[in-house]
């Protein structure tokens, strides 16, 4: 039994437990935030449409922080540490992965120094997200690799304790170094334990970057522009001009920008994904990420999602007009979240950002 | 003394009928619909920057509806009727102008034949508005002129009977034809009873149609914008990337985007309004219509500031990536709307718009 702890218990890390835990070859730990009360005493309400209706459902472990994980873990460590948070990068530094991980990381070397290898995998959205840690953590003196998870999945934290997911969890699991062979065997290893036949659907992803790249087709262009009218996307499809505006003047061009981003570094992305995502979530009514956030009052991952291509894509002189609309008004809603969130102030009398 | 009847008691309507009054040339009526009953006991509490504080204030005569003001007009009638109403194209019937005004010109017209004309002043955005008003008033039934009121005014009900006005009212009025004798006469008349030196600017527009397209610069990229982030001017310049983003990125390829349109109708709208209008409510800390619409679920004047130059656009061969995106994206917050008021419905089994 591989030892994995989960970290970030919102729609998609409660899913990523209850499929590990399903498949029975992991011993499953969840770190349970604000929700750890609840889920103590009561476990999970989970409406699912890969693991049916649950209830009272817990992992083998919940802790309240990565700290109590960590004491925890006793002599046996962590083999995976699932990061399924969200990427701010523009958040307030304890949000940042790094930070979140390193109890962990600093406990498992402490218990077995170079003995025990720790695999990270970050199921999280955008590019060069790895490079963070890369740059945090000192190979000569932790061990560990680094493992990208791509997921399409519709799934909502909809109360405390209660995830309703809408639409199949589908995993891309890969390592980022497609030359370190411990991580691809790592990888390789994770699908084995996360897949659940006829339940989800994972594998192993060989071409990471292309897969993350790939997954931004879909959130730089629908995930974005949901979250400025804060509507699901079948009402998004359906309020267009003659049904079709959003689909033919917001949505694809979009997309086709972010294709046209990839292929400047490279990665071939396919046209056939512009239709393939238009449609992929016409018919669930479901606020993607980025506009369940601005509903809540949480930070969008605006900038690994929507900031860093564009930065590429300028760098590049690959022309942007659509996802520059997009990107510049929300870059706007995020510090209209953050002022709300007392991460920034704003001065009336004087019309002036206060500079800190 | 002129009678003049305001229709709209708004922030605009308001200090339409404030202006009026205050110079003391007209007796004015106010159709003021749901602040009525605190109207009626204790009149308006105004916070005006161009005549400071009001408590109390009251125009001559005030109405809960435009019937009830018709039928109080006596054998005098109407000279002027001032709509400051929305211009809601997509909105229910009822909200129509020429629906609004009739029972105002059907009064006139029993009472005198065609011994009074009745100046209709148009003081709302966009572009072809007097066209419905001819269409449905026949000339040898009506005696009338349609009038232009393009006003930019910074003017806010903030509460029931509560109006902060922060930014100077700047009228220009015009006859839609200009070919018109007695509507030319009829606006400059007006001009004359609204101006307020010291207070208020008003001109008489001989050039009604570049007037129209000029203010449209301001609304079509920066109104749009502040409703879909929901944040007053100021803090979408502060809040861009490097306090710059919003005007360079958004606000100024919008503005001159609606200069190529108008350009296309053979209307020149100068390049130093680009920079004008992106200052001109830098230090205003106050939302824009469209913006305050959204906040309060109204419907937004969306048709007549963005639709209609978007359809010329469409029609003359010029090309709008930006406004595009802000329209597209808008009208679906418009839809959001609706819904909201029960003016459409949305099924969410079957993830699909209901055809009424």
């Amino acid at each position: 039994m591989s030892r994995v702890l989960v970290i970030g218990a919102g729609g998609v890390g409660v899913i990523t437990a209850v499929s590990l835990w399903f498949k029975g070859e992991s011993d499953v730990s969840l770190v349970v935030r604000s929700d750890y009360d609840k889920v103590s005493e009561q476990g999970y309400t989970i409406e699912s449409c890969d693991y049916g209706q649950l209830e009272g459902w817990r992992p083998h472990h919940i802790y309240r922080t990565v700290e109590d994980a960590a004491a925890d873990a006793s002599d046996k460590g962590y083999d995976y540490v699932v990061v399924t948070t969200k990427n701010i990068i523009d958040g307030p530094a304890d949000s940042r992965v790094p930070n979140i991980i390193r109890p962990v990381l600093e406990r498992n070397k402490s218990l077995h120094g170079a003995q025990l290898t720790t695999h990270i995998l970050l199921v999280q959205n955008g590019i060069d997200i790895e490079k963070d840690i890369l740059a945090e953590f000192p190979r000569d003196e932790f061990q560990y690799t680094v493992l990208s998870g791509i997921q399409l999945i519709g799934s909502t934290k909809i109360g405390t304790g209660h995830i309703s997911q809408v639409s199949q969890d589908y995993l891309s699991c890969g390592a980022f170094d497609p030359q370190d062979a411990v991580a691809v065997q790592a990888a390789n290893d994770f699908v084995r334990m996360y897949s659940n036949k006829g339940h989800n659907f994972v594998e192993f992803e060989p071409r990471v970057r292309y897969s993350r790249w790939k997954k931004l087709v879909y959130n730089a262009a629908i995930n974005t522009s949901t979250a400025l009218v804060e509507l699901d996307v079948p009402r998004c499809l359906e309020f267009g001009v003659g049904k079709k505006s959003t689909a033919t003047e917001v949505f694809q061009p979009a997309m086709r920008e972010i294709i046209a981003i990839a292929a400047s570094e490279g990665i071939v992305i396919e046209e056939k994904f512009v239709t393939m995502f238009t449609e992929i979530t016409r018919n669930k009514v479901f606020k993607p990420s980025m506009c369940v956030d601005r509903d809540k009052g949480q930070l969008m991952e605006l900038e690994v999602i929507l900031g860093n291509p564009i930065r590429i894509a300028k760098r590049n002189g690959v022309p942007t007009p659509t996802l520059s609309v997009l990107y510049n008004l929300l870059v706007l809603v995020q510090a209209r979240l953050k002022e709300l969130k007392g991460l920034l102030k704003f001065d009336e009398k004087t019309a002036s950002l206060v500079e800190e």
